[in-house]
């Protein structure tokens, strides 16, 4: 009876070259549900979180474009919305997916708010990419405007917002009381919506949390046995792009502090799951496992992925 | 120990007149925090639910004034937005009124889904008003594509979707539990997002759900002490705007579904409120109040309000 957190991408739920139409996204969730419903039947609980950056950077859009007709909303405010949208459909597809296979299996969306600190360092520059690619010119447009736009690898130009540190999930105890009960807990989502406090009062801010940085702390705070971050690849890669590139099938924490600070994972998204990887297993967590959606059932067994261990 | 629903409009959180701007909002729901939180101190428990019509309403706005850009999602996903969206800001506002009283209170905001009937007549004709008030010429334009509009009450064109009936809370085991955990759960925002039983799967369905009504089917399966149902006005009237106009301390179910019948209530937001109160004395429930925000306090202990009793 395996209690695992399961981290998708928000980039598996709207896919490169889609534009992010409702049956598209609900068509990425289905695909992922009958992975995550043979772990729940082979006796794993898990808690599902998941990315937001390219919903939450069409919900500004969205503001932006209506913005002369209704007051556009911060965006700690757009994270928690896509938490509804996201948690609802994922919940909808999971249960779809039970019913298929002949099951009532009742799933919970938990609106999930995370603490962050003000004067993390990380409010001084933005790093985190949110929303669909633009042209060189509407991204000067924009920065113009005040907001701040990277070209991302090559690839076209996105808005950046700040990335702060997770310090403290909120709901944890709720969280954990409802995985208890239903098995199958959607929480977290989009790395958790940023608050900090002042005054003693809690405030929200202007971010968008790492989620599998989030996730790292979640699943460390309720003790599960292993985290699961799922991204692009079946396993994580030394010497990447090399003619000695290599599939690593397990890391130590001292191997993976080793290469992460050689600069073996670059600066993309592989390094900052390495690190919430290492932050997990650090702080006492059995296991944290790197892997792509279709091995995540053989990867949870043993038999693909890279686990990384104490 | 009083176990209570107590159901806000959306209207007490974008109030009249107001653009509703994030802070506007805020400011609305802090003013609401401390008669909850007094209730909560006098040992009750309490099922936080809202409705979200001028929310939901914004953002199908806003994904019009994208739709070049990003496409347009529909309004079952809108409403699961808005229930991210109000939930973390009850949530926020809720514990910073009891951090204020120097008290450390958890509450927990559950992304909820309603099943209604596909065949509902509902969806032959639509009732509920959603959105801000525009001229006639904007609500004719909408109308040639496609969209239903109603002159309100003499204040303002509204666009008008489907309000089927409840048939179900899909979360009702989740809510019962995190009720019993942490004593003040936010649930079945905007009436629930609106889903359908289609070839044995939940499939989302364009529609907004009368809270009044979700929250007395949820207050009776719950078996709660009472339903709470807040208005502008404290209590409810007969003869309504003449001159033998009387307020109303009490109405059984028969002299409710009588006064009902006569047409007393009107046919605009207070009939709606009258029918939802008396669904749930009618299925075993013992008290449906009726008042408003600055009276609800009194009006549990039997001082204020309209209390409707089997």
């Amino acid at each position: 009876m395996d209690k695992l957190l399961i981290a998708f991408g928000g980039n598996a739920i709207i896919r490169a070259g889609q534009m992010g139409t409702y049956e598209e996204q609900l068509e990425n969730i289905r695909s992922c549900c009958s992975q995550l419903a043979e772990l729940y039947e082979q006796g794993c609980s898990m808690v599902i979180t998941h990315g937001n950056g390219p919903q939450v950077g069409n919900i500004l859009i969205q503001n932006e474009s209506a913005a002369e007709q209704i007051p556009v909303q911060p965006l700690h405010s757009c994270v928690a919305q896509t938490q509804g949208q996201l948690g609802y459909m994922l919940q909808c597809e999971l249960e779809n997916e039970f019913r298929q296979r002949g099951k009532a299996v009742q799933t919970a969306a938990i609106v999930t708010r995370v603490l962050v600190d003000s004067s993390d360092e990380a409010f001084s520059r933005c790093t985190k990419p949110i929303g669909p690619f633009f042209s060189e010119q509407y991204a000067k447009e924009k920065m113009e405007q005040g907001e701040t736009w990277i070209n991302d690898s090559g690839r076209g130009w996105r808005r950046v917002v700040p990335s702060p540190q997770p310090i403290k999930i909120l709901e944890l105890e709720i969280i954990k009381h409802a995985l208890e009960h239903c098995g199958l807990v959607i929480a977290v989502g989009g790395g958790g919506v940023p608050v900090v406090e002042k005054n003693n009062q809690l405030v929200g801010i202007d971010a968008v949390i790492d989620k599998d940085l989030a996730s790292a702390l979640l699943a460390r705070d309720l003790g599960l046995d292993a985290l699961v971050l799922l991204t692009d690849v079946s396993n994580v890669k030394l010497n990447f792009g090399q003619l000695n590139e290599q599939d690593v099938d397990h890391l130590t924490a001292a191997e993976t502090e080793r290469y992460l600070s050689e600069g073996q994972f670059g600066t993309g998204s592989m390094a900052p799951k390495i690190q919430a990887a290492l932050d997990f297993v650090k702080a006492g967590g059995k296991r944290a496992i790197i892997t792509s959606l279709t091995e995540v059932n053989e990867a949870v067994k043993g038999r693909a992925g890279t686990v990384i261990t104490r």
